[in-house]
């Protein structure tokens, strides 16, 4: 079976959960605007973990569902506020949200998906300890994403980035959402303290490996399958785990004409095409493949703290498709 | 005693905690960004409005401190984003945080500010119900703020909005705050329903006081008085009570005058103040200043649940403080 029958029925759920929360009021266009992303779809990938590490602690994932709509919110908000500073004309292939309202709109929508998130968990239905505990993983979280964000895009200014600092900038950019979707399901669930710390780690790695996959994706694919622009990132200079590797690993010659294009916001699209087939030649593509597929065997190894039942075998999927996903 | 020398004990503690609160650590510029403004001053009237209304039901509003902290944090995200949207240089005489920074770090300040607000709420220490109900006032409050604000941008374009209308956007955009500043300032002193609910009542009529006072500052002072940009308004087209009123008031030439000038992004600095003339002229300036006065009572009115004591009397002077101040 593959992972996308596996997640089927917890995306079912949650789409249906979704669909109810996303009521449009006045004023228009600030609902449209906030709903544009959400209703578009998107792997749900946040709140499924949530549900699925849920399940592998106590059976069942339905007490986590306001929990996940907030992780999924949260996502979206993140995604509208940085589709507007990275001048991102297209997402899940319809218009990004300024591009289709306008910038204001946009940032005050990003706003109202951050507040409704927070609203959402509103919905959860236990312990006011344990709801204390998903508001303040939530919290840190969003702290981590924004941290995160300006570290990547402090990056962009530098000339070199080293390994260590991109993983912290991911780790946190990324991984903060993966860690607690998959510990908030655990603490929802009342997990033990080491199934809660071993499915924060799978979290983390599920994460990382997932990001990294992003950055190989970025480079190899074209506008259709992804649904986001190319070129971007090679004439923003944007460090992924790829230039990073390049910069450090590229031989005279080749490091001469990487630093000629890469940053560089004028480049041809012919100019940006050899950088990537730089990429490739070096071994940088290669590496950051390497590199998902040991966080993917990490996160994996993280489940050890639990026993065989169908949600770990649907976790252990997430982990293989994180490394192998084409889009 | 003037109202200031009344609120200087309250803001000198909030202040004592707000320094602690705002710690710079990397990424910079983020943190810099982010405590750009609060760091700048400000009046502090939502976090004081909130330990004077928790002082009035407890004798002492210490255990509200993390609310109000929160309280000033949304306050400060929310100016941060709308200096965005209104291209706005200046704010409390210094640069705007776009202006000073960049406009996506701006963006991630104004969220960071966010998070930061819900996080100060952990600092919270009692009853986790209460906590609970502060959470919910505040995302409630943020859902309104927003709401408010895209209202404000609609009415932009909009040749007519009615009172009514003007009314249920600035309770929105600038009352909601206000209003759980009290109604939080009660609850977390543990008030009784009727008593809470004064303090809601009070703190709304308040902030419809407020903004509609700021609406008549913006109109007539300059640029060093309240260290915002001046004539903005008027090139906007932005609906205030002031421009409501005198849109339905303007006999026939006036009117034409007022429609030629008013919302033109390129009217000259006469152009401006002949508007700013005639805002006068038809009296619009005098009947927003007296329902900011008939708000003033509505508020003061509200108190009558509290028996006499110096903390009433300090939200009294601010309710007098609301309709007269000077900037």
């Amino acid at each position: 079976m593959d992972v996308k029958s596996q997640l089927a029925p917890y995306a079912k759920r949650f789409e249906k959960a979704l669909s109810s929360f996303l009521v449009r009021t006045e004023p228009q266009p600030l609902y449209d605007a906030a709903w544009h992303l959400p209703a578009a779809g998107g792997k749900r990938l946040r709140p499924v973990i949530a549900m699925i590490s849920c399940e592998t602690v106590t059976g069942d994932g339905e007490r986590v569902v306001p929990f996940s709509l907030a992780l999924e919110l949260i996502h979206n908000f993140t995604l509208v506020h940085d589709d507007i500073m990275d001048h991102s004309h297209m997402r899940r292939n319809i218009q990004t949200v300024h591009e289709a309202y306008s910038e204001p709109t946009a940032i005050i929508a990003g706003d109202l998906l951050f507040a409704k998130a927070f609203e959402s968990l509103q919905g959860f239905d236990g312990d006011a300890r344990i709801a204390t505990t998903l508001y303040e993983l939530l919290v840190n979280a969003v702290i981590e994403v924004c941290e995160g964000q300006q570290f990547d895009m402090n990056f962009e200014q530098r000339p070199i980035v080293s390994e260590e600092e991109y993983l912290l900038m991911i780790e946190k950019k990324t991984a903060a959402l993966f860690r607690i979707a998959a510990e908030g399901g655990g603490v929802a669930g009342e997990a033990t303290e080491a199934k809660r710390k071993a499915l924060r780690m799978y979290g983390n790695s599920l994460g990382l490996a997932f990001q990294i996959r992003d950055d190989v994706l970025d480079m190899s694919s074209d506008l259709k399958t992804l649904g986001k622009d190319i070129g971007n990132d090679i004439r923003n200079g944007k460090k992924t785990l790829i230039a990073v590797h390049a910069l450090k690993h590229a031989p005279g010659k080749q490091k001469q004409l990487l630093e000629e294009i890469f940053g560089n916001r004028k480049a041809s699209e012919t100019d940006v095409k050899s950088v990537a087939a730089l990429f490739q030649e070096i071994g940088s593509v290669s590496y950051a493949n390497e590199k998902a597929e040991a966080y993917s065997h990490q996160a994996i190894d993280a489940l050890k703290e639990f026993d065989d039942s169908s949600a770990k075998d649907v976790l252990i999927a997430l982990a293989h498709y994180a490394k192998t996903r084409e889009k």
